[in-house]
């Protein structure tokens, strides 16, 4: 609802549905018991694009960069996303209808109905104005931003008119409970990442302590949406592919960057957000030097998803990398650009390339005790002075509780202690002197003063030699909406016939394409069968995923149907394919041309064409055009 | 706890766990946070593994047979698991300590109490006798059972020595809510079948209205174990790969079964089970004819599934197919065989080879009210006599309720109207006559009468020829379990170097291999970095995945530690590489013999090896043997 109040370009959003429902690319799940907003289910197509995507992508990342797969719990236990700011942070603010209690995300509905205000041609220019510097802030706004925003405007439910509440925090996170008492207490994750931190010791480890290194992951994370009604874009379940690179925080520089330096991004920085200036081409290489993009790892990155981007089939033109204001960034966030597709739907963050800093890796070593670090070898080795205080204790009992310290202060005995560890050089100093000289000194813990006598402690000097430095490393994080991905894929491919507006098809490229062949028949002669058989063996054996049409209709309609599955070659056996030395037809999706070719020949064609080991014009220049008029009638 | 009372072969689980975990293969998820039982994440080497198993799984089954791929919502509404039977009956029987609430699975802990007090040898002759009667009757305890068994044998908590409580019910599903307003009631799905049920009419148009067709998918499931404490074996998340094979309850046949009847399998038949006798070596030809395996559906799957098992790396000798016995079937099922493999744990279930005949369709017809059924030819037309009877109304004003039975019955109309289009032929005669004569005919519906008169109801003949019959498709349904085949996989592949105690390996097969191969340079000597980086880019151009290690230690000791990770074959560059014309080592895992080729050609041979296009044979018989004392010192 909110949504059909969102700004729309001229593409027939609902032709493209159609075909994507009708040919069972995706669709609502459980529809036959209503369905559920915000789930879907990919069918035999969308399915087969989604595992083809996703495999491009870990040759595309994880093999290319010899990056660390991870594959870890989608439950998760709270005091992980507790610590993460999941628990207190992750949550969108949304008003209820208070008649019917309908639920609305508070910034869509204001987004929406300010919106609709300024198509209202009677209203004032200099309220149109305000409307128009109202908007762009709506992302940062507060909770008692919006409450008046709501007030101010009188806004009510788009559905009803009735009035709304006040805007409520709601926490995005589906929550449950682990194991048969209900006492742990657990969520869906929000994001992959999280799996990888708490991972990070291993990882460390499994790469023998190096670093820079990268760990990735493709899975499910969930979110609890308030109100989702845009298809694939806001849904509450949904694949991601994530990597976390882990550097150090003073070395983002990256060994291949100046390989990819001259690649040209559409840049959109949040200058000219707030300029109100459009983006600009800029090439990578000039936009690290001029600290645009913050360093050149972020940069490596976003010209490889720009290139993984447009391989799978996003229009270049249509494909922009937005960076984030101050205000709209993420908690753990301290620089990101979101790599954005247009759409029917508006520009849509499809991959977000942050730089989180080291706050995850900080704040699970504060929940745990467990100091995710690494170390790196110093210049040169220093020597530092080292001073332990402890409590004369008989070492050798292992009782530190019976130890004279314990004895006289109990309870009050474990802070003391820590106290007495987080002296500064000074105040050691000074404890020493008020010791030697008072045969005491006093230690304030919470308030509280305690007389600390000569017995109690000891105090030791000496040096030590140190060769490594402990840092936390920072982290840089591409995060891949793949359900998102995939509907801009849809939308930059949906393509009609010139002069056929009823001829509807998508231009996959074969990369994704669900099927890479289709073996077709030309008519129903029970002759054809044993070469089509013999077909989708051969092509069975070198791993080409076919559709066999053996269904009448013909052979122009049944192209036609292949085109609207994305499939991007096609043969047909025909009567000159049971002459000697048989051959059939090889078409092309995209140029309708077709060529002919031994039948032996052709799985190895379709394989190297798949495979993008050779392209179409080089089987045009190897092989005889075919002419035939193609007619759907 | 249970488990360790469970019984145990002299496999050494420990030691190969070390390497597991130490490779990070994969480890317990969250053990910053102290871990939770029964979830596991799967590091680098394990992910990689799994992502190839699943890899493979597609092409043998899916790509082989041309299943329909469907990836479905995970998040599953309430009234979808009611009808699936899951919401009432998904459920274990637990035990409580009535002290400190700790919960028991009571099977689980039954079942090693028993096993316990065999292993006593005070226990007289009788007693066991008692106890080893009743071992194989748990599985179909029912809760009273359960209850009687543990006051019998005055079982106590295996860790506390405390009483329990009478076994309690508990429903193995996550439970959560969707939506904002907490008013959607969801599970984590228990199985990925259900999301492929509920897409039935979509997959069938899909697949044009033809049967048979199969429908798969890969995905994660989720069950709320008790007290899950078996690695791998018992989990709480775990990854699936379920077929949904619908067919004609009547033409069960298949079409390449006759390729495969000549199979042999392990068959543990219900009644050797109950017989007391071994499992027997079967021709699944054999099985088939002779009934033992209901169908040849069913016995195709199975005899593609040993296949795919021995090809993972599964130990042939230690897989077999149990029949379930009729008091151990799942609610759905009406015939299951497992295919179990032997491990430390005893034989795992791994995967579950079941005909669920129409249950489920069945289920979600009633539940929903859309038909999921198929439609065949029938070999003749025939004539049907239709009878309607339809209240009187004005269709063109499309007011039913305002027709004459709603406006007399008001709210009962409905039901009244279900109830007339649910009279029998004999019925409507007698109703009919009725109206004829008095005018009126009484109708009752839940008890109370209802006096229907002549103007309010027609009643309609007529003949209809009629060319296709309904029918609702039996599903069989072949269901892995990724994790415990993984595991299965590790324990039958996990080896010691002959005479080497510490020398620990995996052999698994190159196809379900982390990495394909290894880069080693033979020393830090830096000439050798040019030919390590172009190796490795060449690797990656043909998608082999490897490691470089030019780590320091011995070459027999990087061999050592390539062997751990399963890395089948490792290159090796050395002095004789930098003369011209260059060549390197290859090294095989298991024979840990080498070769000597031109470095060009070496990417291509572990291509095809990897790819299975050639054995190692051809390849020793193809170039020459490279001769060097392996050494881990």
């Amino acid at each position: 609802k909110e949504l059909a109040l969102a700004p729309k370009d001229d593409f027939d959003r609902i032709k493209m549905e159609d075909l994507l429902k009708q040919k069972f690319f995706f669709d609502q799940s459980f529809a036959i018991y209503g369905g559920i907003n915000g789930l879907y289910d990919f069918g035999p197509m969308g399915c087969a694009m989604k595992s083809n995507l996703l495999q491009a992508w870990r040759k595309h990342f994880i093999l290319e960069e010899q990056m660390l797969e991870v594959d870890t719990a989608m439950l998760t236990p709270e005091p992980v996303l507790k610590a993460s700011g999941h628990v207190d942070r992750f949550q969108d603010y949304m008003v209820k209808d208070l008649k019917n209690g309908e639920c609305f995300r508070a910034d869509h509905l204001i987004e929406a109905t300010l919106e609709k205000l300024l198509e209202d041609k009677k209203l004032p220019d200099e309220k149109k104005e305000e409307i128009r510097a109202l908007l762009p802030t709506i992302d940062g706004m507060s909770k008692e931003d919006m409450g008046e925003t709501l007030k101010k405007y009188n806004m009510k439910s788009p559905v009803t008119g009735n009035d709304l509440t006040e805007p409520l925090d709601f926490n995005l996170m589906f929550a449950t409970s682990i194991g048969p008492t209900g006492q742990i207490k657990g969520f869906l994750r929000p994001e992959t990442a999280q799996g990888i931190f708490v991972n990070f010791k291993r990882l460390l480890e499994f790469n023998q302590g190096k670093l820079p290194f990268a760990a990735a992951q493709i899975g499910n994370s969930f979110r609890n949406e308030i109100s989702p009604r845009s298809g694939l874009i806001r849904v509450r379940e949904f694949t991601m592919a994530e990597i976390e690179h882990f550097c150090d925080p003073n070395m983002k520089e990256h060994p291949k960057f100046a390989g990819l330096a001259d690649t040209e991004l559409m840049l959109y920085s949040a200058c000219n957000q707030m300029d109100g200036k459009p983006p600009e081409k800029v090439k990578i290489g000039e936009a690290v030097k001029s600290k645009l993009v913050a360093n050149e790892t972020l940069g490596y990155f976003m010209a490889r998803i720009q290139m993984f981007m447009v391989k799978m089939g996003v229009d270049p033109t249509r494909l922009r990398f937005r960076q984030h204001l101050s205000n709209e960034m993420a908690h753990y966030a301290c620089d990101c650009w979101d790599a954005e597709c247009k759409t029917s739907y508006g520009w849509v963050e499809c991959v977000g390339c942050a730089d989180r800093s080291c706050y995850d890796l900080n704040q699970h070593t504060k929940a745990t005790g467990v100091r995710l670090s690494a170390e790196k070898p110093l210049p040169a080795p220093i020597s530092l002075l080292c001073i332990l205080i402890f409590s004369t204790i008989d070492v050798t009992e292992c009782a530190p509780q019976k130890g004279p310290l314990g004895k006289t202060f109990k309870q009050n005995a474990k802070s003391i202690t820590e106290r007495l560890a987080g002296l500064s050089l000074e105040d050691i100093n000074t404890f020493e002197q008020s010791l030697n000289d008072k045969g005491s000194a006093d230690v304030v813990v919470n308030g509280e003063s305690f007389a600390i006598t000569k017995d109690m402690v000891q105090i030791k000097r000496f040096q030590k030699t140190v060769h490594v430095e402990e840092f936390v490393p920072s982290v840089i994080e591409p995060s891949f909406g793949i359900g998102r991905i995939m509907y801009s894929i849809f939308e930059h491919n949906f393509k009609v016939r010139e002069g056929d507006e009823q001829r509807t098809y998508l231009s996959l490229p074969a990369v994704i394409a669900p099927y890479k062949c289709s073996v077709l028949p030309l008519s129903a002669n029970p002759e054809f069968n044993v070469l089509v058989q013999k077909l989708s063996s051969a092509l069975t054996s070198v791993d080409i995923s076919h559709k066999v049409d053996t269904s009448s209709g013909s052979i122009g309609r049944r192209y036609a149907r292949t085109d609207q599955i994305a499939i991007p070659y096609g043969i047909t056996v025909d009567f000159d394919s049971l002459k000697e030395p048989q051959t059939a037809t090889l078409r092309e999706r995209e140029t309708m041309k077709q060529i002919r070719a031994p039948i032996a020949e052709l799985p190895g064609v379709v394989k190297n064409l798949a495979d993008g080991r050779c392209t179409w014009e080089d089987v045009l220049a190897k092989y005889p055009l075919f002419e035939q008029q193609e007619s759907t009638k």
